[in-house]
């Protein structure tokens, strides 16, 4: 087991932080392009994909304006994914802390001109931490929406994390059409909890809130395939894929610089075992995963989809870590069970889940279409961490643990790709 | 699932390194006795251990001395555990560098006054860590005693880690009766492959090394042990272990104060459920596994076991990772059979994976005498990037993965508790 997924992973976050858009995902569609190209992949091409283009733009802060001491406390923020920005001057306003939109419902019109701050944390007796994002992330994605209906004029969002510490973590937050757009950002859980101390001590804290991020409108991006034809059904389709994009406060390397280089180091080591598959694997580089799949959706539309029949979509978007388990298949169980006969060849690599699932959002359409999910699930511990934070770095991702990854998905293609689903 | 675990393991490395012997080993000795105390446990005491003591000392250099250069290159090194020091000046001798002990019976006198240069990696086609640790540790454990059979006059050993970098591992050596005792290093692994390099390009490399580690003789030690008493059956015990002593380069985090947290950590979750169990939970903080597990073997002599019966013993000492499998039983297939039927209890907390094992240093005596043994075994992936070196530390372990652990443990503890072996 080499650790040519880090090298390539190394490649992809050298570009930089690569939100949607930006030049620094032009360079990764170029990037990964010249990988598939090293690798000497068949079929290798950029399919457009026209996104939306937001920036986070040079000022966002905030500050507690303790009304008692006269003090001011600067806040680890950060704006949402989408979000607009502010005045120069920024918003000041009275907080008001909720833990859920059935208290801000309750809270109603006494919210009106105030910033509702949502503090309900990740909750750590989860042991599964994706359950636990799931049941916090209404906040996130809906509090602003939320915030206004009332008449709201910010919202604060805390983190999502199990973690106490200063780095705000952002991720996608969307408006409704009708609904005053108003600002959103993340606040660290460390300020969270300061905050939140400030408002039981004195409930007239007010915050002020400066954010120049703003949408620019459509770009022009794409996809990124490339594949090793099958031998005897070119046209079935095995894909692998991870998302480009990421977001822009670290590298995303977990968020998805993995999937991306897992996908990509698992067609190279069919390659240099020198298979020649039955069916065609693909690798795809999907755009725009954060903003809400757009490259997902694009890549089933395609004209170059005529003809082609997907038999498995397996997408890498849950972290570079240790790969603890297998999910195959919807309400089929005909893979997952073929899967497990087939147990003493992943036992070694410490697989021994095996369970109905799979899918994503760059995947979904696909599976919309019938075609069978699978995916390589791995330990999600620390993902919440660094996701959608700083702290998603190269440093974070450990080589052994990211090449099991691609090691299992490479079985799990040859598998599909001579026996079909 | 709170972060107890974590808080625990916070406490003894803030005691800091806790070499066998050394006054910060007594001072755990009493921490974990205070945190036995806190949590309420049962006939908590001290069971006398009598350790050997050895001191690295102020000084451990070494320098690649090129003749042709006339440059002199510092390397990283640490002297091995248990090692003779070298006299004030140093040892400056020749390097031979050799991959195994059979190519070094092959130069035979070739070696005589010469440093001999153990460089073979472990090696990263293992998927298994521990395979790869177990195929490469014979160099630190044995190439003094190799080298001096052949005249060499000292030991410098590749650090046992799969990764390329600057910090050396140290670990046990061990010498033998009627063979001279010649100093034994670790170098890191960056400077291994540039010594290597070097004595590529240039035969004639020396290396001056000069370390002022010694043996200080006999110190009276203790293991730490406590309990939650059996109601039916008090005599019959549940052992949950790790080490309190650690090596002294890092504050032995991983290895074992993971091992010692999490064996409290599980005591206290199943007193805090209220659970009195029908037969008796132990705790015990064993003393001195790194320089041959005497801790462990007092322990089965100590008189308190008259009376006792150790039905199951669990030792965890692979490290504070999440936990991916849990091992039980040798020959016997009666645990393990009843714990996959129960396999809908260990499935949300990660667990699918059953097999034989269990065992360690610690427990090896217990073990012999027919206790059955078990463990809860992590990912251990990225366990030898820290291991016996200055990178294991607090920081490099997860709450939650850690938690995990103590879950499990607990689980396993009270189900033989309740229902024996």
């Amino acid at each position: 087991m080499d650790e040519g997924a880090f090298e390539l992973l190394r490649r992809i976050t050298a570009v930089g932080p690569r939100l949607t858009g930006s030049p620094e995902a032009a360079n990764a569609v170029e990037v990964t392009r010249g990988m598939m190209a090293e690798m000497g992949l068949a079929n290798i091409h950029l399919e457009p994909v026209t996104v939306n283009r937001w920036v986070r733009g040079a000022k966002e802060q905030a500050e507690i304006i303790n009304s008692a001491s006269r003090a001011t406390v600067r806040l680890h923020v950060c704006a949402l994914g989408g979000s607009v920005g502010t005045s120069d001057s920024g918003i000041t306003a009275p907080v008001v802390e909720v833990k859920s939109f059935e208290e801000l419902d309750r809270l109603g019109s006494a919210v009106r001109g105030k910033i509702v701050f949502f503090n309900r944390p990740m909750d750590r007796s989860q042991t599964e931490p994706f359950a636990a994002y799931g049941a916090a992330a209404d906040q996130r994605v809906r509090g602003a929406v939320q915030a206004a209906r009332h008449g709201g004029v910010a919202a604060l969002v805390r983190s999502l994390t199990f973690r106490m510490d200063d780095f705000p973590h952002t991720g996608l937050m969307t408006y409704d059409e009708g609904i005053p757009r108003v600002p959103a950002a993340a606040v660290s859980t460390a300020d969270a909890d300061a905050l939140s101390a400030l408002l039981k001590k004195d409930g007239s804290v007010a915050v002020r809130l400066k954010m120049s991020c703003r949408n620019l409108g459509p770009v022009e991006s794409a996809n990124v395939v490339g594949e090793l034809a099958g031998a005897d059904h070119p046209e079935e389709i095995i894909l692998m894929g991870g998302h480009l994009d990421s977001w822009d406060l670290g590298t995303g390397a977990h968020d998805d610089g993995a999937g991306c280089a897992v996908s990509l180091e698992a067609l190279r080591l069919i390659k240099d075992l020198g298979l020649r598959p039955k069916r065609t694997i693909r690798a795809v580089m999907f755009m725009d995963e954060e903003f809400g799949g757009t490259g997902g959706r694009y890549y089933v539309k395609d004209g170059r989809r005529k003809g082609e029949k997907h038999l498995l979509a397996m997408e890498s978007d849950r972290g570079g870590f240790l790969p603890i388990g297998i999910a195959a298949g919807r309400s089929e169980a005909g893979l997952l069970e073929r899967l497990r006969t087939l147990s003493d060849l992943f036992k070694p690599l410490g697989i021994t889940s095996f369970s109905p699932g799979g899918g994503g959002v760059d995947v979904g359409p696909l599976i919309e279409q019938g075609t069978v999910p699978a995916a390589v699930i791995p330990n999600a511990q620390t993902y919440f961490d660094v996701h959608h934070s700083a702290l998603d770095v190269l440093e974070r991702v450990h080589p052994r643990e990211l090449e099991l990854q691609a090691v299992i998905m490479a079985i799990l293609a040859v598998i599909v790709a001579q026996e079909g689903v």
